[in-house]
């Protein structure tokens, strides 16, 4: 008699299965590489999309039935939101989720009301944790919903912000403390700016920096010792956010002190609006040791906004789960399916399809990863492009041993470089489409 | 008897002149925020697409009228266009140049005879230095169109490619020292990749990084102290290039240990195909020191390529030399014309007008901004904006006397921030207006 | 003590004023070209934006102030906004107004509540109108926000949903004629697609050109002559919207016979989203007889949304008023400020600022396009462009006095066409500074 | 000991063959829907970028390795690559190919040398042809190259500059009869403008439906029966290209009376740059009657400009493949891979694993989209979604028995609409992917 009583619960049942409320490719306990596909993956679904959105759109009113929501904003609804949501994930085999402080409990009236909403909810969060076995990838603080932060949280122009900020994010630190979570994730909705005329831009970024430091020490005061991660998004709400993708990310990191207790966590949709792939972002982060976790969805590159798509491409999760691997996995975090269902899907049946899909597409992307990387051709090509590098002039380089006067002097003596070699670009998209 | 011997020497003749060979705002010896617009702008010519460019696109053959050069890739050509180039930079009154070696001399069939070639024509741009005093803005080295550069110059995954890159550019830096360069400039065409299956980013951005610093140690070695410039690009030709933005040139800067020695030539048209604004790029490598000098043109917002238009919009000057003021100016930098004239501008006269129209607009630029200096309501706004963090709490966190927890006793106590104020983005915008 | 006792009447000052209250441009009985400028642009202002918004936006709570409205969805309180918004527009000294019909008064439990709640509103619509002199520029029906147009209004699979939109535009067209409503536009929000698998586009297109059709017959049927108007855009909220540009919209006019009774109306951020310059969708529509009135607003092309912000750019005023001055004006359509002031811009003086702005905008705008006009360099310039046109092969041709048979003996003849002369691009654009 | 004797005829060795030069799924005799592969699809390859692109791109000289080519403009040259055209695609076992006139035979110094030229160089592509069996799918007149097009071709400011274009066009129309031409194709690569200040697009494109108009009487008058094509594109190389999508193509066809004897061109890279998707214009163009051939390539949707990448994705293989095959067809079209190897891909081995895995990917969309269709559910899925058109109100809207006052009292009568059902867009994107 819950609130999905009418579906089954999900297993896997083969890519030939005409059940629609099946994993064709997701097999939980599945080895690939000497690990389980759960372990691989780590599934997370979020709480924002899946137990808050309602279908409103800046054009539109809510259009979702969710019969189990009262639409109030009392803590006696959200604890009941809390036992659909945990009924939900267990349907569905999932094995983590994640949240933002105000997407699990309304705010108050003041501060101190809204710490004690939260706790009350946690009771239940904790409760359905333990019950369950599921738990908590990620916690974080919503500071871009409230008009208090439409000018920032920590880079607003009114220092009390920045205070408030302060306040909810010791109070999120602990909580993601208390229920045993992996990460703790700032995305930077209004951390940016809307235009340049009325902004002191070096004076925001130099509080940025001071608050996610705040943020360091009052992680080891409490002994909060999970992976602080940044979420790159170049633009909205806000026109332009500082943590616009990897490389911004990081240069702030570096510049603020900040790289050793801090990872990315890459989305897909906000690495295009950005202009790069998913897979360069992974990439770009994973080189230098800031790939923490992932938020799984798709963007329309025909589209200039999040539409936060559930992931169904099989390029997308195969070269994703191909760098993944490269990198060693992600360590703490997951892949977490920062998707929702589109205004028109107003099912709650809509909310399995959407994750059964980006689950399936991504195990699915994990073994044609795995099945080019056992088949070996792809690293050997790469391997074989460089090779100049591991001996010869290229080893030497390397070593250290050359300036601009001795490979000067080589090249003088040589004349002309040795010849290039095709970069076999068609070669290789033909050699994925074998995997998919 | 020169090749532009019907256009007279222009002049500033004021705004309301009916002469198109004429300045109407550009007034060299004017005086601004206590300097000559001369000095505030550093005017430069660039020897590539005024003296090289011939109107071909990738879909059709060169188009312009160029009676000066026989088209051939002789010596003697390159010394004559020299002598072109120079009365053309004469007649409009310009202080400043940049080239890259291939510009001004035909590349050899060794490394050593394109060194002879380049070596000769330099002896006639010194001559036409000395006899004009226009002086060199910035050298640098083309490492993107010879095929050798395929895969990339200093990243090539051909290790002969960075020895012969190293070699150039060991040379460029010579000539630029000779010829009194006052930058030496990086501009990475081919330092990316075209896909990510067969590229190890990684390694390449490593050599990347050994190259620069090669570099730094051979300007420390022959004692040329100008300053060392990125040039930011996000694409194209390559699919994705490394330094693709001002953030992801400081990234690196900074884990490659070069930001003392480097800074950043921002040019619009890349800081768009970016994402980005002109404006946001000079601002955000400004405020972390890095704004060296700017490569002055636009592009069209609607068109995803380099389009390197001459700049005529009043907001992009206005808004650039704002920014430029605010930091004090563009140092050993100067406003150099990357740009070209339209396939379709195919006379020669075409050249004047597209220059004309680029200095009288950041002419123009410069009042504007100095205007809304002088006149001190947007400053005075911005600086009010911000005043919460000149006293109390905004003050005492910017001491570094606060914590999260200080912070939290603060707000839970309070209960919630003080109001914010309006941005007043429309009144702004009214404001800038009232200067144009 | 109305809403805006403290804001004075705004008045033309002139542009040396230093009074943020005060139109500097617009002055509403200066002539230009034999027309007072208020003739020319009929200013129109929103009701939606400027009435409705609360500085929501997807990831933030309302934020604008505004105290006469009581957040209730009752008649009262839409009755007393009616009071305000003839209250500002008096104030603002603007000539015309536009809504959507759930814009003025809400919807009911049923259609016959709905039409009941708005016929009281219009009640007050009508009085206020008399009262102020005040007129209707155009009415509509709003067809996008209730969940029951999530699959199309007219386009929607569910024909009840058509027949729904029938009953609506019928008593949204009454209601325009009765307030004297000069033209009725169709804007179709969700009349597209969110994706072509579960989308059988024919049917719809073809329900939508049964639809205006009825639309045209009803018009007919209780005498209003006002004009139909189609405003295209391309995307948002659906992922493609059928009226995607002005080719879209008049090939669709052209197919289900609608030519002769309908126009469109531009607007400036639906044109860039399509790819187009505002000046390309309105000489194409010109040029095709179809240009019926203008969205006054700016997007930002970086931004990949409907940012709707208030028009200042006079490059783009300027084009937006040389093109309309060409085709001799608006007609029975005005400039209409579909724009809404920032969120962050919260206090209700900030409507004033945002109007103010672009009032001033199109006024330069408009001197700026009379005076060019005047000048005729411009004008002379693109006639003697073409002028191989007006005599010999050009006329022939023009004259229908030429096949292909006859071309190429003509051209087999001369063995090469006559020399191409200089686009003179960048020196247009000089010419067209001059007048900025 | 032709150029490619080194690789063997292609063959169809099925998905499991290590043999890069195989087809592993174009198995141009295995039936589909009761037609082969070879008739479903009727590839063609491109003699432009095929035979005549060298590498070269706005920043880079040529990079192929093309041992046959001489690299000069001779005829002789001209007829040799004719025949290593066709040594190339009798090896990969293609039915058609496309040509411009000035790809396949140089340029003169007059009309009549060019005529001369390319008659001596059919001479042998009708050799070609008939020893092969391989056939043309279209010809079409190369009008954006030469300098004279600068300004353009048939909507050139220059009227002798539409005189030769008319004599050129008649000439290849005449080739393209003489060859068998199943079509023939307009693209207006400078069919377009620069800028509007210089531009009189009215007239502009009076003269190209004039021209097109020509070309039909012409091609009645000589007999030619094929099918006229345009094909869209929105930009490049021009800022605006009158033929910028489906939607002005067809509104310009509908104007100018030329609906009758025109089909559309469409393809992938053309129609993602006007913002649509493939499908969107093949649904579009095809349910107007206007869908006749397709040129397949892919861009980068991150990159701004014409990349023309050989097309690898089966999603985008499938989703053309289901419209066309909803559709009927491509009738006397084909799938032309109007694209080129990489400027890397230097190795003419690397023509063969392009063209090999653009018609893999092509067969491979043909069997998903044949299973899709066999399967049912997603046919079934639409036709029930717009199932209330097929009785009751809807039948009797769609039969024209109502008007909006009619449906105005059902509706008044039933007071709101039926509730609408899921979009269920999650679940069909999981339907795809279970055959893909």
């Amino acid at each position: 008699m819950g609130a999905f009583s009418d579906i089954p619960k999900i297993k896997y049942e083969g890519p030939d299965t005409d059940n629609p409320f099946a994993f064709r490719w997701y097999n939980p306990e599945e080895m690939v590489e000497g690990k389980s596909m759960k372990d691989h993956l780590r599934f997370s679904v979020v709480y924002w999309h899946t137990f808050r959105a309602n279908g409103s759109d800046p054009f539109g009113m809510p259009t979702l039935d969710r019969p189990w929501d009262d639409g109030s904003e009392s803590v006696e609804n959200a604890v009941n939101r809390v036992r659909v949501a945990f009924e939900f994930m267990e349907k569905l085999d999932v094995p983590y989720y994640a949240f933002h402080d105000r997407d699990v409990a309304p705010e108050g009236q003041s501060l101190a009301e809204s710490h004690s909403n939260l706790d009350t909810v946690v009771d239940a969060l904790e409760e359905e944790q333990q019950r369950t076995g599921i738990k908590l990838l990620w916690g974080t603080a919503n500071m871009f919903t409230n008009p208090r932060f439409m000018h920032g949280a920590s880079t607003s122009c009114n220092a009390d912000v920045f205070a408030y900020s302060a306040a909810q994010v010791k109070k999120a630190m602990e909580v993601t403390k208390r229920l045993g979570g992996e990460n703790y994730v700032f995305w930077g909705g209004r951390e940016g700016y809307m235009n340049l005329y009325n902004t002191d831009m070096k004076r925001e970024i130099d509080h940025l920096g001071q608050f996610l430091n705040m943020a360091v020490d009052y992680a080891d005061k409490i002994g909060f010792d999970g992976t602080f991660l940044i979420e790159p998004k170049p633009k909205e709400p806000t026109k332009h956010q500082y943590d616009s993708d990897a490389a911004a990310c990081i240069n702030f990191l570096r510049a603020y002190g900040l790289m050793d207790r801090f990872k990315l966590n890459i989305e897909t949709n906000h690495a295009t609006l950005a202009g790069h792939t998913m897979m360069h972002e992974l990439d770009y982060a994973g080189a230098q040791d800031c790939l923490g976790s992932i938020d799984a969805n798709t963007g329309d590159l025909l589209l200039g906004w999040d539409t936060d798509q559930f992931p169904t491409d099989l390029y997308l999760t195969a070269q994703s789960m191909l760098i993944i691997l490269k990198y060693g996995g992600l360590g703490s975090g997951g892949v977490n399916f920062d998707a929702k269902v589109r205004r028109e899907s107003i099912d709650s049946e809509d909310l399995f399809h959407a994750h059964i899909g980006g689950m399936d597409a991504f195990a699915r992307g994990l073994k044609i990863a795995a099945a080019i990387r056992a088949e070996g051709g792809l690293g050997d090509f790469v391997k074989q492009r460089y090779s100049s590098w591991d001996s010869g002039i290229g080893a030497e380089i390397e070593a250290g041993n050359h300036d601009f006067s001795s490979l000067s002097d080589y090249m003088l003596e040589k004349g002309e470089s040795d010849p290039n070699t095709s970069g076999r670009q068609e070669f290789l998209e033909n050699h994925i489409n074998r995997f998919i």
